[in-house]
């Protein structure tokens, strides 16, 4: 498994922000082929350096190279573009994939 | 579902702080009541302003309640302690919890 990780800025207007986050940006996304999951939280606590970010969407694919090859889809230069326009406040994007050695399970 | 997040800065040597990571930290954190899962993954790309963070660790709670009462917890606390003594070049965590009305599905 490999994991694209989106931190969000706090917007400016946070309703509007999560609005067009449901109804625009989420369909786009789940059209990127090879997303196995995707999960997005907002931030309720932690340290104040990283709470300037507002929402954190996790997408998991199979490989980091299935993960490479979603980003650079038209689905995913389309979702790319879309968070380009909305996300104006600011975004970040941490490519993960497992420690070796670690095992997934609890 | 809660989730904490644990980015830890890139340390000066990587090959000792995920073998403590592997043989001290996860075992302590493993004894962590009311852990579902616990995932840990490497930075393997995305923005350089995030790119400072070497492991990115997931523990997922049944809510933000039982986040919060695991921290307070004497394992908890022990694995607090830990991370002070090992991640001396830095962590900073996330408390996450699901974006209303959206489905975990992909």
């Amino acid at each position: 498994m490999a994991t694209l990780l989106v931190l969000f800025r706090r917007p400016q207007d946070t309703a509007a922000f999560e609005r067009h986050y449901r109804e625009v940006h989420l369909p786009l996304a789940r059209k990127i082929p090879g997303l196995r999951s995707l999960r997005v939280d907002r931030t309720v606590g932690g340290d104040p350096a990283l709470r300037e970010y507002h929402l954190v969407s996790r997408l998991e694919f199979d490989s980091l190279e299935a993960l490479r090859a979603a980003l650079r889809s038209p689905e995913g230069q389309a979702a790319g573009n879309d968070l380009a326009q909305f996300a104006r406040d600011g975004y970040k994007i941490l490519q993960l994939e497992p420690l070796p050695g670690v095992d997934a399970a609890p």
